[in-house]
Protein backbone atom coordinates (compact mmCIF):
# COMPACT_ATOMS: atom_id res chain seq x y z
CA UNK A 1 0.00 0.00 0.00
CA UNK A 2 1.05 3.19 -1.01
CA UNK A 3 -0.09 6.80 0.07
CA UNK A 4 -0.60 8.43 -3.11
CA UNK A 5 -1.48 12.75 -3.57
CA UNK A 6 -3.33 13.97 -6.48
CA UNK A 7 -3.02 17.43 -7.12
CA UNK A 8 -5.75 19.11 -9.15
CA UNK A 9 -7.75 15.84 -8.64
CA UNK A 10 -11.07 16.88 -8.57
CA UNK A 11 -11.68 16.80 -11.87
CA UNK A 12 -12.86 14.20 -14.47
CA UNK A 13 -9.04 13.14 -15.16
CA UNK A 14 -7.81 13.22 -11.46
CA UNK A 15 -10.96 11.17 -10.21
CA UNK A 16 -10.77 8.12 -12.81
CA UNK A 17 -7.17 7.71 -11.41
CA UNK A 18 -7.74 7.95 -7.88
CA UNK A 19 -11.01 5.34 -8.01
CA UNK A 20 -8.89 3.16 -9.93
CA UNK A 21 -5.37 3.51 -7.62
CA UNK A 22 -7.94 2.80 -4.68
CA UNK A 23 -9.13 0.17 -6.32
CA UNK A 24 -6.03 -1.53 -6.59
CA UNK A 25 -5.55 -1.02 -2.21
CA UNK A 26 -3.94 2.57 -2.55
CA UNK A 27 -4.85 5.47 0.33
CA UNK A 28 -5.52 8.42 -1.98
CA UNK A 29 -5.71 12.10 -1.28
CA UNK A 30 -7.39 14.07 -3.30
CA UNK A 31 -5.64 17.97 -3.56
CA UNK A 32 -7.31 20.87 -4.40
CA UNK A 33 -6.95 24.47 -3.89
CA UNK A 34 -10.65 24.12 -1.77
CA UNK A 35 -9.91 21.45 0.42
CA UNK A 36 -13.64 21.47 1.54
CA UNK A 37 -14.54 20.89 -2.06
CA UNK A 38 -11.67 17.93 -2.29
CA UNK A 39 -13.56 16.52 0.79
CA UNK A 40 -17.00 16.53 -0.90
CA UNK A 41 -15.71 15.18 -4.51
CA UNK A 42 -13.57 12.28 -2.46
CA UNK A 43 -16.51 11.15 -0.71
CA UNK A 44 -18.77 11.08 -3.64
CA UNK A 45 -16.21 8.47 -5.21
CA UNK A 46 -17.07 4.93 -4.62
CA UNK A 47 -13.85 2.56 -3.55
CA UNK A 48 -14.14 -1.21 -4.43
CA UNK A 49 -11.48 -3.07 -2.31
CA UNK A 50 -9.35 -2.03 0.73
CA UNK A 51 -8.14 1.58 -0.36
CA UNK A 52 -9.24 4.97 0.35
CA UNK A 53 -10.12 8.10 -0.84
CA UNK A 54 -9.85 11.54 1.10
CA UNK A 55 -9.99 15.13 0.10
CA UNK A 56 -6.90 17.65 1.06
CA UNK A 57 -5.31 20.99 0.36
CA UNK A 58 -2.92 20.34 -2.63
CA UNK A 59 -0.39 21.23 0.00
CA UNK A 60 -1.46 18.18 2.22
CA UNK A 61 -1.81 16.16 -0.60
CA UNK A 62 1.62 16.89 -1.83
CA UNK A 63 3.25 15.39 1.54
CA UNK A 64 2.33 11.42 0.21
CA UNK A 65 4.89 9.36 -0.35
CA UNK A 66 4.22 9.38 -4.41
CA UNK A 67 2.34 12.58 -6.18
CA UNK A 68 0.58 12.74 -9.21
CA UNK A 69 -0.56 15.94 -11.22
CA UNK A 70 -3.86 16.31 -12.75
CA UNK A 71 -4.25 19.83 -12.90
CA UNK A 72 -5.40 21.89 -15.90
CA UNK A 73 -1.77 22.88 -17.89
CA UNK A 74 -2.27 26.37 -17.25
CA UNK A 75 -1.88 26.39 -13.63
CA UNK A 76 0.15 23.40 -13.15
CA UNK A 77 3.50 25.12 -12.77
CA UNK A 78 1.95 27.52 -10.60
CA UNK A 79 0.77 25.12 -7.91
CA UNK A 80 3.50 23.50 -8.17
CA UNK A 81 6.59 26.10 -7.58
CA UNK A 82 5.52 26.44 -3.81
CA UNK A 83 5.29 22.82 -3.33
CA UNK A 84 9.20 22.13 -4.63
CA UNK A 85 10.47 21.38 -0.91
CA UNK A 86 7.34 18.95 -0.10
CA UNK A 87 7.81 16.94 -3.88
CA UNK A 88 11.73 16.69 -3.00
CA UNK A 89 13.29 13.22 -3.26
CA UNK A 90 9.70 11.97 -4.38
CA UNK A 91 8.46 10.35 -8.29
CA UNK A 92 5.70 13.15 -9.34
CA UNK A 93 3.61 11.49 -12.06
CA UNK A 94 2.69 14.15 -14.31
CA UNK A 95 -0.80 13.46 -16.50
CA UNK A 96 -1.17 16.99 -17.77
CA UNK A 97 -1.87 17.56 -20.97
CA UNK A 98 -1.69 21.20 -22.92
CA UNK A 99 -4.45 21.31 -24.97
CA UNK A 100 -6.95 23.97 -26.36
CA UNK A 101 -10.20 23.68 -28.36
CA UNK A 102 -10.35 25.01 -32.10
CA UNK A 103 -13.86 24.53 -33.23
CA UNK A 104 -14.84 20.59 -32.93
CA UNK A 105 -11.43 19.50 -32.01
CA UNK A 106 -8.90 19.29 -28.96
CA UNK A 107 -5.71 20.49 -30.69
CA UNK A 108 -2.34 19.86 -28.74
CA UNK A 109 -0.55 23.33 -28.10
CA UNK A 110 3.33 23.53 -27.80
CA UNK A 111 4.69 23.67 -24.37
CA UNK A 112 7.18 26.55 -23.41
CA UNK A 113 9.84 23.33 -22.67
CA UNK A 114 8.29 20.65 -25.40
CA UNK A 115 5.92 19.19 -22.69
CA UNK A 116 3.83 19.78 -19.79
CA UNK A 117 6.40 16.55 -18.08
CA UNK A 118 9.70 18.95 -19.01
CA UNK A 119 8.22 21.99 -17.18
CA UNK A 120 7.52 20.38 -14.31
CA UNK A 121 10.78 18.73 -14.34
CA UNK A 122 12.98 21.59 -14.47
CA UNK A 123 10.23 23.26 -11.78
CA UNK A 124 10.61 20.14 -9.74
CA UNK A 125 14.44 19.81 -9.87
CA UNK A 126 14.52 17.57 -6.76
CA UNK A 127 12.10 15.52 -7.85
CA UNK A 128 11.93 12.56 -10.50
CA UNK A 129 8.90 13.14 -12.90
CA UNK A 130 7.25 10.27 -14.89
CA UNK A 131 4.59 10.43 -17.17
CA UNK A 132 1.71 8.42 -17.81
CA UNK A 133 -1.97 8.07 -17.44
CA UNK A 134 -2.37 10.53 -20.40
CA UNK A 135 -4.70 8.70 -23.19
CA UNK A 136 -7.63 7.27 -20.43
CA UNK A 137 -11.33 8.41 -20.93
CA UNK A 138 -12.28 9.91 -17.95
CA UNK A 139 -16.01 8.91 -17.80
CA UNK A 140 -14.74 5.20 -18.56
CA UNK A 141 -12.26 5.59 -15.71
CA UNK A 142 -14.48 6.23 -12.84
CA UNK A 143 -17.18 3.84 -13.37
CA UNK A 144 -15.63 0.37 -12.85
CA UNK A 145 -18.32 -1.09 -14.70
CA UNK A 146 -16.80 -0.16 -17.38
CA UNK A 147 -15.30 -3.00 -19.79
CA UNK A 148 -11.73 -0.73 -19.76
CA UNK A 149 -8.68 -2.45 -20.89
CA UNK A 150 -6.51 0.66 -22.08
CA UNK A 151 -2.84 0.86 -22.09
CA UNK A 152 -1.36 3.44 -20.28
CA UNK A 153 2.20 4.71 -21.87
CA UNK A 154 4.97 5.42 -19.51
CA UNK A 155 7.79 7.80 -20.03
CA UNK A 156 10.58 9.36 -17.77
CA UNK A 157 14.31 9.69 -17.62
CA UNK A 158 14.84 7.94 -14.66
CA UNK A 159 14.15 3.79 -14.98
CA UNK A 160 13.39 2.98 -11.68
CA UNK A 161 11.33 5.43 -11.73
CA UNK A 162 9.67 4.05 -14.42
CA UNK A 163 9.22 0.98 -13.41
CA UNK A 164 8.32 1.71 -10.02
CA UNK A 165 4.82 3.74 -12.03
CA UNK A 166 4.52 0.78 -14.47
CA UNK A 167 4.11 -1.72 -11.60
CA UNK A 168 1.35 0.70 -10.01
CA UNK A 169 -0.57 0.31 -13.39
CA UNK A 170 -0.46 -2.50 -13.99
CA UNK A 171 -2.49 -2.82 -9.87
CA UNK A 172 -4.88 -0.92 -11.48
CA UNK A 173 -8.25 -2.99 -12.84
CA UNK A 174 -8.52 -1.98 -16.76
CA UNK A 175 -4.97 -0.85 -17.35
CA UNK A 176 -2.00 -2.10 -18.99
CA UNK A 177 1.05 -0.11 -18.80
CA UNK A 178 3.69 0.19 -21.31
CA UNK A 179 6.97 1.76 -21.20
CA UNK A 180 7.50 3.98 -24.11
CA UNK A 181 11.18 5.54 -22.99
CA UNK A 182 12.58 8.99 -22.27
CA UNK A 183 11.32 12.37 -22.02
CA UNK A 184 12.18 13.04 -25.08
CA UNK A 185 9.08 10.84 -26.02
CA UNK A 186 6.67 13.62 -23.12
CA UNK A 187 5.46 16.09 -26.14
CA UNK A 188 4.45 13.32 -28.10
CA UNK A 189 2.51 11.70 -25.77
CA UNK A 190 1.01 14.13 -24.21
CA UNK A 191 -0.22 15.85 -27.87
CA UNK A 192 -1.68 12.55 -29.01
CA UNK A 193 -4.12 12.93 -26.01
CA UNK A 194 -5.98 15.71 -28.26
CA UNK A 195 -5.85 13.09 -31.11
CA UNK A 196 -8.10 10.94 -28.57
CA UNK A 197 -10.39 13.40 -27.80
CA UNK A 198 -10.94 14.74 -31.56
CA UNK A 199 -11.59 11.12 -32.47
CA UNK A 200 -13.97 10.70 -29.64
CA UNK A 201 -15.70 14.08 -30.12
CA UNK A 202 -15.71 13.19 -34.05
CA UNK A 203 -17.14 9.41 -33.83
CA UNK A 204 -18.95 10.21 -30.73
CA UNK A 205 -16.93 7.61 -28.79
CA UNK A 206 -15.40 7.09 -25.49
CA UNK A 207 -11.94 5.32 -27.56
CA UNK A 208 -8.59 5.00 -25.75
CA UNK A 209 -5.36 3.54 -27.36
CA UNK A 210 -3.99 -0.19 -26.91
CA UNK A 211 -0.72 -0.88 -28.50
CA UNK A 212 -1.51 -4.03 -30.26
CA UNK A 213 0.50 -6.70 -30.87
CA UNK A 214 3.09 -6.40 -27.51
CA UNK A 215 3.09 -9.89 -25.74
CA UNK A 216 1.54 -9.48 -22.04
CA UNK B 1 -9.55 0.99 -58.97
CA UNK B 2 -7.43 3.56 -58.79
CA UNK B 3 -3.78 3.98 -60.24
CA UNK B 4 -1.55 5.01 -57.17
CA UNK B 5 1.99 6.06 -57.26
CA UNK B 6 4.35 6.30 -53.97
CA UNK B 7 7.46 8.54 -54.21
CA UNK B 8 10.07 7.04 -51.95
CA UNK B 9 8.23 4.09 -52.09
CA UNK B 10 11.69 1.41 -52.05
CA UNK B 11 11.64 1.61 -48.65
CA UNK B 12 10.10 -0.33 -46.10
CA UNK B 13 7.03 1.85 -45.43
CA UNK B 14 6.25 2.36 -48.93
CA UNK B 15 6.49 -1.67 -50.23
CA UNK B 16 3.87 -2.52 -47.23
CA UNK B 17 1.69 0.10 -48.05
CA UNK B 18 1.93 -0.98 -52.04
CA UNK B 19 1.29 -4.36 -51.28
CA UNK B 20 -1.54 -3.99 -49.66
CA UNK B 21 -3.08 -1.09 -51.81
CA UNK B 22 -2.35 -3.56 -54.99
CA UNK B 23 -3.61 -6.38 -53.03
CA UNK B 24 -7.14 -4.31 -52.14
CA UNK B 25 -7.12 -4.10 -56.57
CA UNK B 26 -5.20 -1.04 -57.04
CA UNK B 27 -2.23 -0.51 -60.05
CA UNK B 28 0.67 0.88 -57.78
CA UNK B 29 3.70 2.54 -58.94
CA UNK B 30 6.40 2.34 -56.76
CA UNK B 31 8.46 5.10 -57.38
CA UNK B 32 12.42 6.14 -56.86
CA UNK B 33 15.13 8.61 -57.35
CA UNK B 34 16.50 5.30 -58.90
CA UNK B 35 13.63 3.58 -61.66
CA UNK B 36 15.55 0.65 -62.32
CA UNK B 37 15.78 0.21 -58.48
CA UNK B 38 12.44 0.76 -58.40
CA UNK B 39 11.44 -1.96 -61.09
CA UNK B 40 13.43 -4.17 -58.98
CA UNK B 41 12.29 -3.84 -55.88
CA UNK B 42 8.77 -3.83 -57.83
CA UNK B 43 9.28 -7.23 -58.89
CA UNK B 44 9.76 -8.91 -55.60
CA UNK B 45 6.58 -7.73 -54.53
CA UNK B 46 4.28 -10.70 -54.82
CA UNK B 47 0.52 -8.97 -55.04
CA UNK B 48 -2.37 -11.10 -54.13
CA UNK B 49 -5.67 -10.05 -56.31
CA UNK B 50 -6.23 -8.22 -58.79
CA UNK B 51 -3.81 -5.20 -58.69
CA UNK B 52 -0.22 -4.45 -59.73
CA UNK B 53 3.33 -2.99 -58.41
CA UNK B 54 5.43 -1.35 -60.81
CA UNK B 55 8.74 0.70 -60.77
CA UNK B 56 9.08 4.40 -62.19
CA UNK B 57 10.91 7.22 -61.20
CA UNK B 58 9.44 9.73 -58.93
CA UNK B 59 8.46 11.93 -61.92
CA UNK B 60 6.46 9.14 -63.31
CA UNK B 61 5.07 8.10 -59.97
CA UNK B 62 3.54 11.66 -59.44
CA UNK B 63 1.62 11.40 -62.62
CA UNK B 64 -0.81 8.65 -61.23
CA UNK B 65 -4.18 9.89 -60.08
CA UNK B 66 -3.69 9.89 -56.23
CA UNK B 67 0.04 10.28 -55.09
CA UNK B 68 1.31 9.26 -51.73
CA UNK B 69 4.73 10.36 -50.06
CA UNK B 70 6.79 7.57 -48.67
CA UNK B 71 10.37 9.59 -49.32
CA UNK B 72 12.84 10.01 -45.87
CA UNK B 73 11.61 13.46 -44.12
CA UNK B 74 15.58 14.70 -44.97
CA UNK B 75 14.55 14.86 -48.57
CA UNK B 76 10.37 14.97 -48.68
CA UNK B 77 10.28 18.89 -50.01
CA UNK B 78 13.35 18.63 -52.11
CA UNK B 79 11.69 15.42 -54.31
CA UNK B 80 8.21 17.14 -54.12
CA UNK B 81 9.48 20.53 -55.64
CA UNK B 82 9.93 20.26 -58.95
CA UNK B 83 6.57 18.30 -59.24
CA UNK B 84 4.27 20.51 -57.98
CA UNK B 85 2.82 20.87 -61.11
CA UNK B 86 2.10 16.69 -61.61
CA UNK B 87 0.75 16.62 -58.16
CA UNK B 88 -1.82 19.66 -58.58
CA UNK B 89 -5.85 19.25 -57.95
CA UNK B 90 -4.43 15.51 -56.73
CA UNK B 91 -4.70 13.99 -53.11
CA UNK B 92 -1.33 13.91 -51.84
CA UNK B 93 -1.20 11.02 -49.18
CA UNK B 94 1.68 11.94 -46.52
CA UNK B 95 3.34 9.36 -44.47
CA UNK B 96 6.44 10.89 -43.41
CA UNK B 97 7.75 11.50 -39.54
CA UNK B 98 10.90 14.16 -38.85
CA UNK B 99 12.00 10.78 -36.31
CA UNK B 100 15.82 10.92 -35.32
CA UNK B 101 17.68 8.24 -33.19
CA UNK B 102 18.52 9.07 -29.93
CA UNK B 103 20.66 6.52 -28.63
CA UNK B 104 17.99 3.12 -28.45
CA UNK B 105 14.84 5.15 -28.39
CA UNK B 106 13.28 7.23 -31.71
CA UNK B 107 12.30 10.80 -31.31
CA UNK B 108 10.40 13.23 -33.21
CA UNK B 109 11.84 16.24 -34.55
CA UNK B 110 9.60 19.58 -34.57
CA UNK B 111 9.36 20.12 -38.49
CA UNK B 112 9.50 23.95 -39.68
CA UNK B 113 5.84 24.04 -39.39
CA UNK B 114 4.66 21.86 -37.35
CA UNK B 115 4.46 18.54 -38.90
CA UNK B 116 5.99 17.36 -42.44
CA UNK B 117 2.57 17.49 -43.90
CA UNK B 118 2.39 21.09 -43.20
CA UNK B 119 5.61 21.39 -44.62
CA UNK B 120 4.30 19.98 -47.97
CA UNK B 121 1.50 20.96 -47.94
CA UNK B 122 3.15 24.56 -48.16
CA UNK B 123 5.12 23.33 -50.88
CA UNK B 124 2.21 22.36 -52.91
CA UNK B 125 -0.51 24.79 -52.77
CA UNK B 126 -2.52 22.96 -56.16
CA UNK B 127 -2.59 19.89 -54.10
CA UNK B 128 -4.88 18.31 -51.24
CA UNK B 129 -2.84 17.20 -48.02
CA UNK B 130 -3.63 14.22 -46.77
CA UNK B 131 -2.19 12.17 -43.80
CA UNK B 132 -2.16 8.48 -42.86
CA UNK B 133 -0.18 5.57 -42.43
CA UNK B 134 1.97 7.05 -39.70
CA UNK B 135 1.93 4.45 -37.31
CA UNK B 136 2.24 0.96 -38.98
CA UNK B 137 4.64 -1.60 -38.61
CA UNK B 138 6.56 -1.87 -42.18
CA UNK B 139 7.65 -5.71 -41.72
CA UNK B 140 3.96 -6.75 -40.60
CA UNK B 141 2.68 -4.61 -43.36
CA UNK B 142 5.00 -6.44 -46.00
CA UNK B 143 3.70 -9.46 -44.88
CA UNK B 144 0.27 -10.59 -46.24
CA UNK B 145 0.41 -13.94 -44.19
CA UNK B 146 0.49 -11.41 -40.91
CA UNK B 147 -2.93 -11.34 -38.65
CA UNK B 148 -2.52 -7.09 -38.81
CA UNK B 149 -5.15 -5.91 -37.63
CA UNK B 150 -4.02 -1.73 -37.46
CA UNK B 151 -6.14 1.31 -37.28
CA UNK B 152 -4.40 4.02 -40.00
CA UNK B 153 -5.60 7.82 -38.14
CA UNK B 154 -6.02 10.12 -41.00
CA UNK B 155 -5.95 13.65 -40.82
CA UNK B 156 -6.10 16.91 -43.27
CA UNK B 157 -8.12 19.94 -43.76
CA UNK B 158 -10.41 18.84 -46.54
CA UNK B 159 -13.18 16.59 -45.47
CA UNK B 160 -13.96 14.87 -48.55
CA UNK B 161 -10.10 14.24 -49.54
CA UNK B 162 -10.30 12.19 -46.28
CA UNK B 163 -13.29 10.33 -46.77
CA UNK B 164 -11.80 9.46 -50.09
CA UNK B 165 -8.42 8.32 -48.26
CA UNK B 166 -10.40 6.53 -45.42
CA UNK B 167 -12.35 4.45 -47.91
CA UNK B 168 -9.02 3.35 -49.81
CA UNK B 169 -7.74 1.99 -46.36
CA UNK B 170 -10.39 0.56 -45.68
CA UNK B 171 -10.33 -1.65 -48.55
CA UNK B 172 -6.59 -2.57 -47.57
CA UNK B 173 -5.93 -5.76 -45.68
CA UNK B 174 -5.66 -5.89 -42.35
CA UNK B 175 -6.24 -1.77 -41.85
CA UNK B 176 -9.27 0.39 -39.90
CA UNK B 177 -9.45 3.68 -41.10
CA UNK B 178 -10.19 6.35 -38.30
CA UNK B 179 -10.30 10.07 -39.26
CA UNK B 180 -8.88 11.99 -36.14
CA UNK B 181 -9.67 15.60 -37.82
CA UNK B 182 -7.52 18.32 -38.84
CA UNK B 183 -4.34 19.66 -39.72
CA UNK B 184 -3.85 20.82 -36.39
CA UNK B 185 -3.58 17.12 -35.37
CA UNK B 186 -0.47 16.59 -37.89
CA UNK B 187 2.17 16.88 -35.43
CA UNK B 188 0.39 15.09 -32.67
CA UNK B 189 -0.01 11.91 -35.00
CA UNK B 190 3.24 11.88 -36.76
CA UNK B 191 5.54 12.49 -33.64
CA UNK B 192 3.60 9.27 -32.02
CA UNK B 193 5.14 7.29 -34.48
CA UNK B 194 8.29 8.02 -32.35
CA UNK B 195 6.79 6.52 -29.31
CA UNK B 196 5.60 3.57 -31.58
CA UNK B 197 8.74 2.55 -32.32
CA UNK B 198 10.60 3.18 -29.37
CA UNK B 199 8.09 0.98 -27.86
CA UNK B 200 9.03 -1.62 -30.30
CA UNK B 201 12.87 -1.27 -29.63
CA UNK B 202 12.36 -1.81 -26.03
CA UNK B 203 9.65 -4.31 -25.85
CA UNK B 204 10.83 -6.19 -29.19
CA UNK B 205 7.49 -6.44 -30.59
CA UNK B 206 5.99 -5.05 -33.43
CA UNK B 207 3.04 -3.21 -31.77
CA UNK B 208 0.51 -1.15 -33.41
CA UNK B 209 -2.00 1.53 -32.42
CA UNK B 210 -5.71 0.27 -32.07
CA UNK B 211 -7.83 2.69 -30.87
CA UNK B 212 -10.38 0.47 -28.62
CA UNK B 213 -14.18 1.58 -28.25
CA UNK B 214 -14.84 2.65 -31.56
CA UNK B 215 -17.90 1.14 -33.39
CA UNK B 216 -16.45 -0.99 -36.53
Amino acid sequence: MTTIGILGGTGPAGRGVALRLASAGHDVVLGSRDAARAAEVAASLLVRGSGSITGASNADAALKELVVVATPWESTIETLKPLNDALANKIVISMVNALAKEGRELVPLLAPRGSVAAQIAFALPQSTVVGAFHHLPAGEMENLDSDLDADVVIFGDHAEARERVAALVNEMPGLRAVVAGSMSLAGAIESFTAVCISVNIRHRAHSYVKLAGLAD
